[in-house]
């Protein structure tokens, strides 16, 4: 019996014939047209089965059929993306039967897509969709082959004369190159803020905040150390190299997601030579006690500063448990005559929050 | 404590900050230079930690460390792709400390990635890369946003007048569209075998064998009903119309593994003014005591239909349970006076198989 099991399980993993082997899948998660959701996870031998769900306090207790599936149905939910997951027994599990997952290289869970008319800007829609590329360079600084994802907008194929500004976006701690794409919608948001003239086309590059965690023991740390070296460096001449891009730094931006934010923070205000647009979404912002040795050029000329910087956006939720340091960062950047667009809004540290910036900032990118 | 357990997870969830929450992050797994791999999986509170990986015939149980985590070492394996999984206290889990994942509609796995001398074809080299490219598509056919990946190969970008041979290449039962670019490793295989001379220069398009997955209820039913008029109807002249292809049949293969071989096998053979190049891979490959009335065009005049196939490849290995009907195809194949190019392994229903026949019969076509 156990036997039979595991050579189920393989087969599953090999061939995935799961539905071949079940009297008829199990559905999980079925979003209704009223916005209420059922989450279903089969398990006969399990004894305690909870959905974690970001909006819930606590995880909720879901009830065993007399088909072996557990299931709970929840909401009417507010229309959105939310990360979540089961605990089967006290072990945390992705949703099976569900295949959008939350690119991570240490958390597993799965998504719930509940499309809703105050998120069309996040949805696919019918209008014309740019490609998002898994794209693969050669790291001198790292001695590895590196991988960013890069979105190019629609019409960029049909328009082979036309060159694009480009927005160097960078994901949290833990998070990989694919979290932007999957977790954070770049491809949709763009594709509608496109279609509707509500964003320049423009193409965004979404690298790894730390790729090397794919490389050989200590190569994880020569990233950290060097990401900067491989985005300036490596990454950055690469994208230039194979893309359309109008390679100034009028046509150049970078911005990113809680650590993201401080890397785009880091590279930004340092290479202004490089960049002129300069978005922090949700970051830690350093060590704002120490904003004056950290940036001393901006302090001594805020308004060369000033001149430099095309725009300088920052975002943060109240709840935020970074928001007293970004608040903080701000305040400084406020004290030092740097002129920013901040946005304090509601929520945490959440990708809900990650995604609202994305789409409000990107539409006042090269303009 | 459960609370902030909770709260815990969600912060890993929503911010992926979890290395900020440990002492260190658990590695797994840690792939030694003399090809033993040490998996590891933190639990305090599990009371069983078993491995589950292809080549053993039955999990293997880990041991608990002081540190609350659970530990084995196995090998020395052979180098490959393996796909594995944990099963805690009977819950079976991917790896959370491994980003690299098993795309696939119900099953969730995690990927062991041993690099190798002779795996060198599915390895990333220091050779020019192709990139793989999120494409996504109005399906008329479907009343939906299709998406399939497409490879384009080395110097795409570079030589805006040359165009390429297209193969269409469709995965498994359950698989996703991603599991031939992550588990198959399409673009590694094809950049090394361009590399060293041996494929042509092609696009590589992998469909999902059944995207209306995502959609709502019946669209699933549609599009495995409708499979075919999606691909011919919608999916080619998307990728005609947007990349730089030899939009002829002569230009054209189409191939698949498992239930992907089966839709090859039908739309191939269905289609020869489409289609000159044709592969299945481990296929179920229909029924083929109806073959003559499946294929009736074949079985009237075979010598026209080997005029017009420049390659029916077909490989399955000898312990694959799809092998009985596989190998009775082949046979009706050669009764009817069918010319094919068969491969018989040793082996089973995997992807170390499904691999090995794309690498041979990648390197046949469009020559």
């Amino acid at each position: 019996m156990k036997k039979a099991t595991i050579l189920l399980s393989l087969a599953l993993m090999v061939a995935g014939i799961a539905s071949a082997q079940r009297r008829g899948p199990v559905v999980s998660p079925e979003v209704r047209d009223d916005c209420t959701v059922v989450f279903r996870y089969a398990s006969a031998s399990a004894s305690e089965v909870l959905l974690d769900i970001q909006f819930l306090g606590a995880p909720l207790p879901m009830r065993k059929g007399d088909d072996g599936v557990w299931s709970v149905t929840v909401g009417p939910i507010v229309p959105d993306i939310y990360p979540y997951s089961f605990r089967v027994d006290g072990v945390t599990v992705m949703d099976p039967n569900n295949p959008d997952y939350f690119p991570n290289e240490r958390h597993k869970g799965s998504l719930l897509d509940i499309p809703g008319p105050k998120l069309q800007t996040q949805a696919p829609q019918n209008v014309p969709h740019g490609a998002v590329n898994y794209d693969y360079y050669v790291s001198q600084s790292l001695g590895t082959t590196g991988r960013a994802l890069v979105y190019t907008p629609p019409g960029y194929d049909a328009n082979p004369d036309r060159r694009y500004p480009v927005f160097y976006l960078i994901s949290g701690t833990t998070d990989t190159d694919e979290t932007y794409f999957k977790v954070g919608r770049t491809n949709f948001i763009l594709d509608n803020l496109i279609a509707r003239g509500l964003a320049e086309p423009m193409i965004v590059v979404m690298p790894y905040g730390n790729p090397a965690y794919y490389f050989p023991a200590g190569a994880e740390q020569r990233r950290t150390a060097n990401f900067n070296t491989d985005l300036l460096g490596d990454l950055m001449p690469h994208i230039d190299a194979t893309y359309r891009t109008v390679a100034d730094r009028k046509s150049r931006a970078i911005g990113g997601f809680s650590r993201g934010g401080n890397q785009a923070l880091t590279a930004g205000l340092n290479n202004l030579d490089k960049f002129a647009w300069l978005c922090s979404y949700a970051s830690f912002a350093g060590q704002p006690e120490q904003f004056e040795t950290s940036f001393p050029s901006l302090v001594a000329d805020p308004a060369r500063t000033n001149q430099q910087i095309e725009l300088f956006w920052l975002g943060v939720g109240s709840e935020d448990f970074l928001y007293p340091n970004a608040k903080l960062f701000m305040d400084k950047l406020e004290q030092n005559g740097i002129r920013t667009v901040t946005r304090i809004s509601g929520g945490g540290h959440t990708w809900m929050n990650a995604r609202d910036y994305l789409e409000e900032s990107a539409k006042q990118l090269f303009k």
